[in-house]
Order: C-alpha cells, then sequence, then structure tokens
C-alpha cells in the first residue's frame, strides 16, 4: 500500500490558494460583537490554528468547475462553511468534555461551558446569516449538512453501550464529518455556475473525501505523535468511540479490544492500560483495515472528482490537479 | 396603578387566532430526524406546552397590517421564530442548570447535557433553513435577533461579579428576550406586504411588548403561585441574576439585597433564606417599581402600534384589536 508523498511544496501551493487569504480575513472581520467574550472565543479558537481544509475545498471545486474570478459569495460561503465548523468545535468540547486542542485548553475548559456553548450558537448564526443571503437550494444544502452534523453527534454513541459496526460507521461519518465537505464540494460548484446536477457530483466527491478524513482522524488517534496532534493518544479508545480503528479492533480476534465494552471509571491506571492497548493496536492489522477503508474512499473520490470534471464545461486543470493532491494529502496526513 | 382585566373568553380568542394550528402543526412536522433523540428532546418541550407568544404575536401583525389571507411563508417564519425560542430553552437550561420546567425535569436533567445541546443546535438549524428562504432583508433581521439572543445570555452576569442598573438591564432584555419579539413584529409586517418602514414600526412594538414581557417575568419569579410558575419562586434569587427586581431591590435601602452580592455555596439552608427574602420584597415597594417599569414598556408598545398602523394601508382593526389585549395580558399574566 502506497500512497503519493506530497512534499512541502504541494502544501504551500494548498494553502496559497487564491481566495484563503480572504477567507480567513473575512472570518475575523464577521466576529464582531456587542458581548466581548462573543469576539474572545472564537478568536482563541482562531489563534489554535486550523487545517481550513473545508475552504480551500470549496474554492478549489470553485475553481476548479470553471469560475474564473473570486465572487464575494464564494467567500461567504467558504468562510460560513467554516464557522459552522468552528461552533461544532465549540459544542464538541463541551460533549467530549476534552481538556487539550492543539496542545492548548479547549475554550470549554478556558472560558467555562455556558460562554463556549453561546460562542458555539454565535457562529451558527452568523454563518447561516451567510448562507441565507444565497439561492434557495444552497439553503436547503446548508440546512440538510447542519441537521447532519447533530444527527452524526448524537448517533455516535459509546461502544459499551450500543453496537456498531462499519456500516453504521460510515453512516455517522458521513454525516458527522463528510456533510460539511459535501457542502464545500456542492455551493463551489454552484458558485461557478454549474447545474445541479453537476454540483452534486462535486457534492459526491466532497462526501467521499470527507469519509476518509475521518478514517485518519481515527488512526491519528492511536499512530500519531503527540506533540504533533496536540491532544492525549487514544482519546477514541478512552471515550469508546465507534471510531473505524474501534470497529475494525472489535472485528479482529484481539481479546484487549473486550476494553471498549466497559465503562469510563475515571480510573488513575487507564492512562497506563490506554498506553499498552495503542501499542497493541500498533502491532495488529487493525490499522491497515482503516487505512484501506480510507484508499477506498478517496479513490471513490477521485472517481467523482473526474466524472465531475468531466460534466462542467468550463474546468481548470491546475485546479483539478490541486484537487487531486488534496485527495493524497486527505491519506498522508500526520496531524 | 390599574391594568384592564383579561378575560377567559379574551384569552381563548388570543389562542383561536387563525394560523396557531398550523403553527403548531408545522412544528411538529418540522422535527423529524434520523436520530430518534432529536425528535424526542424538542417533543418532549413541546409536551411541556408554552404560551406560544411569539407565533401569536407574528400571525396578528401580519393580520393588523393587511394581511388577509395566510400564506406558507408567514406560518414558516412564525413557526421558525418559535422553533429558536425552544432551541434557547434547551441551551438555557444547560447553562442555568435548571432541573424544572413546568413542573417538569428540564430536558437537560431528563435526556443529558450533550444530547440537549444538540437538539437546541437541531431547531436552530431547521428554523434558519425555514428563514433562509425569505427576502434577504428577514434572512439579516433573523440574523441579528439570534445574535442579539446570544449577546443577551453572555451579558447577564450575575450581581455578585458585575454591577447592572436598569439601563444595561434594559439593553439585555432587549437582546435576550424582546429581539424574538422584534422579529416577530418585523416579520409579520413584512410579509403583509409592508415596506421596511412600516415593519420597523412593527418591530418597536414588538421590542417594546418584549421588555414588558421580561419584566413580568421578573415580577413573576416572585409572586407567582409555584404551582402555577412550574419552577421554585425566587430562582432571580438564588442565582444572583440581574433582573429588573433584583435591581430595584439593591436599589432600595433594604439590606438583605446584600444577599445578591454573595457567590451561590449549595447551602441547604438557602431555600429558607430565599423564602424569606421572597417575603421580604413582597413586603417592600420593590415589585411595584417593577410593575411600572413593565407599564412604562407596554405604553410605549400602545403608542409603537397606533403608529404602525397610521403608516400601514390595510390595516384590520380586528387583529389591532387584539394585538391591544395582547399587551394588556403581557401586564396581566399570572404565568
Amino acid at each position: 500500500m502506497t500512497e503519493k508523498e506530497i512534499t512541502k511544496k504541494d502544501l504551500e501551493a494548498l494553502y496559497s490558494i487564491n481566495g484563503l487569504e480572504d477567507v480567513n480575513s473575512f472570518i475575523k472581520d464577521t466576529l464582531k460583537s456587542d458581548a466581548p467574550l462573543l469576539q474572545e472565543i472564537p478568536q482563541y479558537l482562531l489563534s489554535l490554528g486550523g487545517k481550513r481544509i473545508r475552504p480551500i475545498l470549496t474554492l478549489l471545486c470553485a475553481k476548479a468547475a470553471g469560475q474564473k474570478e473570486l465572487s464575494k459569495e464564494l467567500i461567504h460561503i467558504a468562510s460560513g462553511i467554516e464557522l459552522i465548523h468552528m461552533a461544532t468545535i465549540l459544542h464538541d468540547d463541551i460533549i467530549d468534555n476534552s481538556s487539550l486542542r492543539r496542545n492548548k485548553v479547549s475554550a470549554n475548559v478556558k472560558f467555562g461551558t455556558s460562554n463556549t456553548l453561546l460562542a458555539g450558537d454565535f457562529l451558527l448564526v452568523k454563518a447561516f446569516g451567510l448562507c441565507g443571503l444565497l439561492s434557495d437550494d444552497i439553503v436547503k444544502e446548508t440546512e440538510s449538512a447542519c441537521v447532519a452534523l447533530t444527527e452524526g453527534e448524537i448517533l455516535e454513541t459509546p461502544l459499551y453501550s450500543d453496537n456498531h459496526n462499519i456500516d453504521s460507521y460510515i453512516n455517522i461519518a458521513k454525516k458527522k464529518t463528510a456533510s460539511l465537505f459535501s457542502l464545500s464540494g456542492y455551493t463551489g460548484a454552484r458558485l461557478a455556475d454549474c447545474d445541479i446536477e453537476v454540483s452534486n457530483k462535486f457534492k459526491m466527491f466532497g462526501e467521499n473525501i470527507g469519509i476518509a478524513f475521518q478514517i485518519l482522524d481515527d488512526i491519528l488517534d492511536i499512530s500519531a505523535d503527540q506533540e504533533k496532534l496536540g491532544k492525549p493518544i487514544g482519546t477514541d479508545i478512552r471515550e469508546r468511540k465507534p471510531s473505524s480503528v474501534n470497529i475494525f479492533w472489535l472485528e479482529s480476534n484481539l481479546k484487549s479490544s473486550d476494553f471498549l465494552r466497559t465503562e469510563p471509571n475515571n480510573n488513575k491506571n487507564e492512562d497506563l492500560i490506554i498506553k499498552e492497548l495503542v501499542n497493541e493496536i500498533k502491532d495488529s492489522d487493525v490499522l491497515n483495515s482503516a487505512k484501506l477503508l480510507a484508499q477506498k474512499y478517496a479513490n471513490l473520490a477521485k472517481n467523482n472528482l473526474e466524472e465531475a470534471l468531466n460534466a462542467s464545461n468550463n474546468k481548470d486543470s491546475k485546479s483539478a490537479n490541486m484537487l487531486k493532491l488534496l485527495v493524497e494529502y486527505t491519506l498522508s496526513r500526520s496531524i
């Protein structure tokens, strides 16, 4: 199993695409409020950095589908999707009771649950204020994506209380993670004047890259360097999450996976146990199975992209290549 | 100080206005989701009942401003505003850590914080999916109202950590409570084809009735029958909230109000202390000051209504009278 290696230059090219700076400035400008904390909390989150993969995807899909000049609407929707993503991070930190994000204390710990909850609502509302000004089909797609986000979160019940399998995992990943990637693909194409049929092909491309992205997140929870990951290794094990890795582990013959069926008990020994379990998973074939699944969805994404490009009138091959690079990056990323 | 007495028949007339049943059915139909809990939690909230004052206001403003037939859009926006209100109830219950609502356990206690948070997000998103299909000015007004909601909540810091006065109280009440009332007035008029100038007059009417409504909430926290109120009397005292009643209490010469400057300490004696404080407030002039303030805003609302009606072309006097009745109801309500 080999994947194309992503050079530092490739990555720089991705992060210097036209429009990304506008998105970053626009997001900052949007975060104005009479209540100081509603500015401060999102700004704190921004200061922790982030991959900005959703706006990159939106901008590149628009360009690949033939948009010649950056429109105000494209910057707005790309920013809106990132604002929704930021809102889900704030609310997720409350739900998961996370204390660390990118090696810094989470907003939840720093500002308290109530303020963090309200800041998440603020971002969601700001995002909808942007998307609501666009065409009715974009409003409906945004609503569907956000409904899917909440559904995915609520369906992601721990493995000690519910059974999950790869099918239910994919359903949850589609909703929880891939929905905003799909929205990026769809809206990018729509704002490049593609019709709904062609835009739906970009949407499918987004969905499959999003699923691959989530599987990589699951893998990195085990295989990453903790300093780079910015939070403890093995969090998905600790939370008994129905991640792809955990499901493959349960489906393997490794008795150790019984751990996932036990309720968390705040046992101080758990840190040590999880360290051992992480090593056991690393020594097994579990991560390989997850990697193969990620590749399957990356390949589907590539096929979707070909189809989408073939169907669009004004495709731009440079951006198309950047999108292929984005698929490779999704598979090879180390954070 | 007298107010017009609202008869049972008046109240029945308010609750039998054309369109309210459609709003109730539409809200129920909207709450479909692949995730059972996302249906169950809002349905639980609906089962607790509610005054539906925001959709009533929206429908009546539209009618008073001359809308002859109920439009689909009017039902959608009236429902959307109620959905936003429901979302804030769910998120508020988390923020206030409330355990009782209308004599039943709050959603937060029954379904847990994470599920309640996500159900609130779900309702917010559903509401925006409805409002996003309407005109750009309605999208912007909805965004502003929802931003104000979060600002009002976050600015409402307890009296032991911040100073508040009646001016800051009115600013918070405008944001936290009156913003959805303003939105009801504005959108009702807009959907009755009023121009933005006339709609802004209905918006001001909504704002002032909303402020009066909030002041009555503050008064009822002390004066209501606990069984009718559905939650403990004196909750605003316990939480050291910057309510109008608490601010008037602090501004009075009653030494007992020093309690509001102390941090909550989960002292079991606090129940008894609060009972005594409630009686002391009842014996003082504090509630009277709050009542006068509510009347001031109710009078402003009546003037706004006259102005709004004078400015609209096709006003309907029956609905105009119902709106006047709604102002009286706001002042005289016992829950």
